[in-house]
């Protein structure tokens, strides 16, 4: 495939986009929406209420959006986000990290200042530490206790004595266990929408199960979290389950593309690149994205497909067929043939402007203080700030 | 080894260190001072001046350092570098990535009022679009060759046609070639003291032989820069090189331990995580440092000791022997010997504080807003903000 500068050149771009600086984060506002509208019908249909993972967008002008489409709580990985957000009017909130002893502090003068937030614990050593003796019954905070649902990282398996144990701990110092949650983080792993519908089952059977386990020793247990995108998608009952939290969803990305979550057309989220040179002898073209822009993710690295820092696009979206990003340097990104290809690398000359999509979302959003909003023709509307740090 | 909750706590902490909410970015500036130290010794030597790289630090505190070291200018890689800087009273400043059209107007914007800002091209097209028509001399920006010294990504090889091209293109539209420059981004595949020294002297040669080739042609070449902190440390000698550019040699990382350009005792960042829980049948130790604080960089895998996320401390800075952060969710880090070891992971009661030095010190600081700021007895004296973006 050979794309000239003519080629390029006749299609109808935004005046706007084109004079971007570059690199520029891009959303497309009407993908995210359709992505937003997928998810609401799929949770609709189970009949459990949805708690967005925020962790992604950190913007509240995209969260605005999941409001919009119902949901009354969010899921948040920082005490920041938890900040940010709530000053910004959303009041329920869960920090789905395991709390820590350097974090209780701040953590109740959240709860204190009106946040119904609720933390996480999957140890014993932490829970005797909530202690609320110096605090009203409406300040305490509500407490999750974390399941492993599939070896991925925290949390006690369901048949643990530690959970019985650390709902014993909470009781101790006065506090109700608030309920279970899980997150089935192996999803990214799967390779099938029936190995997807197998651990979406599997992050379900061992929540429900953790919560009977804690019924039956007679603790309250009112919520059943779940949440990753592939299995919130593929999940084919969610039976004993409460709420679903789920984040990439919102612009989905390659690693989810790779899994068959979603396909490359749905990704929502760019980063808008400039052509600044060639080794023309090495068929590379050079651009003004390096690892800063798309962060250093190489998620696609162990999925059949490998699709290096990211996949190429022209300025109107639309890929570049076989262009990948193959390397990166801090601000310089390394374009070339997908390796094995044996079609030429289309000349792009100098000052061209590209749209890579990203690995990993989250990552590679993270990388820049703003999305650049376009509709659906493309056309710059808005510019959104997002926040970053702890 | 063992390290029991005893023998941490009988350790004298500072209690601001102890108290900082985690994850937090650690700046050991008596170290940092050291590293610019050495380098300013090693140029000095070599009677070049020095233009560090401000990419690492992107902070007016740790940047005002070096010029009290003697820099009177710097190296950027982002425009948005050169206004931070230049606000702050920095005047002197090389945009370090080739230029592209849709930056020029902010670059000339940034000349005229009052920047001596240096721009890099490495093609004919770009060259014939720097035409300065509209601006008076005084406002021209300073225009460098950029030479491929290593085959590492940009620049013109020395002997290639381009390079005189390129020069009369510059002539064309009225200016001066401003210099030469290089950067051995190879020389982060070196292996031994020997390659180093052997790879600064290509880069040294490459570099001067580019400007003899644009001297003998009748052009003028005052500039000849070069830099990378490994080479910057390891060049023998420096004969036609009028400047050097370097900026990880500041704060040093495990990549520069791994190359043998420091040790790991010199290196001056590292992230400040806690302990938030265990899965100990797998000899796990999970954090709340992710890879959104440490990034996703994972540079010491082709290397001969691949070090994981980064190399596990205690509080006080001192290893923890063989522990690595082995993986990473985004504010999940998970801790475990390394690979082979055959010693039992240190048991680290939840809440522990434990610093990780990081694979690449300009990945991991842009994780964050701000350092903090540690004295040669890790007291925290301060906080310095960092921007980033665009």
């Amino acid at each position: 495939m050979m794309v000239s500068a003519t080629t390029l050149a006749d299609k109808q771009v935004n005046p706007a986009l084109a004079a971007l600086e570059t690199p520029a984060l891009l959303l497309d506002a009407n993908k995210m929406d359709r992505n937003i509208e997928r998810m609401r019908a799929r949770l609709a249909r189970h009949q459990v209420s949805f708690r967005p993972h925020v962790k992604t967008n950190k913007c509240m002008q995209v969260t605005q959006r999941l409001l919009d489409a119902g949901a009354t709580s969010i899921t948040v990985s920082t005490l920041r986000e938890a900040e940010y957000f709530s000053s910004h009017g959303v009041k329920d909130i869960l920090y789905a990290v395991s709390m820590s002893p350097n974090k209780l502090g701040h953590a109740l003068r959240l709860r204190e200042s009106g946040v119904k937030l609720a933390v996480i614990v999957d140890n014993v050593e932490m829970a005797l530490q909530l202690n609320p003796d110096r605090l009203s019954a409406a300040d305490r905070l509500d407490v999750l206790i974390e399941i492993d649902s599939d070896g991925h990282r925290s949390g006690v398996v369901p048949e643990a004595a530690a959970l019985l144990e650390i709902a014993q701990a909470l009781q101790s110092v006065g506090l109700e266990v608030g309920g279970v949650m899980t997150h089935a983080g192996d999803s990214y792993n799967c390779r099938s929408a029936a190995a997807l519908c197998a651990l979406a089952e599997q992050e379900r059977a061992a929540v429900v199960r953790a919560a009977q386990r804690l019924r039956d020793a007679g603790h309250s247990c009112p919520v059943v979290s779940v949440g990753s995108t592939p299995t919130a998608l593929f999940a084919e009952h969610l039976e004993g389950v409460t709420e679903v939290r789920a984040g990439v969803f919102i612009f989905f990305d390659l690693v989810m593309a790779g899994i068959g979550v979603c396909s490359t057309d749905e990704i929502a989220l760019s980063v808008l690149a400039t052509v600044i040179g060639h080794q023309k002898e090495k068929g590379w073209t050079l651009t003004d994205a390096g690892w800063m822009a798309m962060s250093r993710d190489r998620g696609t690295s162990k999925q059949p497909v490998d699709q290096g820092y990211g996949l190429v696009c022209d300025i109107a979206g639309q890929p570049l067929g076989h262009m990948l990003m193959v390397d990166a340097n801090q601000e310089h990104g390394i374009l070339a043939p997908r390796s094995g290809s044996t079609l030429d690398a289309p000349y792009l000359p100098v000052g061209t402007q590209v749209r890579i999509l990203p690995n990993h979302a989250c990552a590679t959003a993270a990388q820049f203080p703003a999305y650049q909003v376009l509709d659906a023709q493309q056309r710059v509307t808005d510019c959104w700030p997002r926040f970053y740090g702890w």
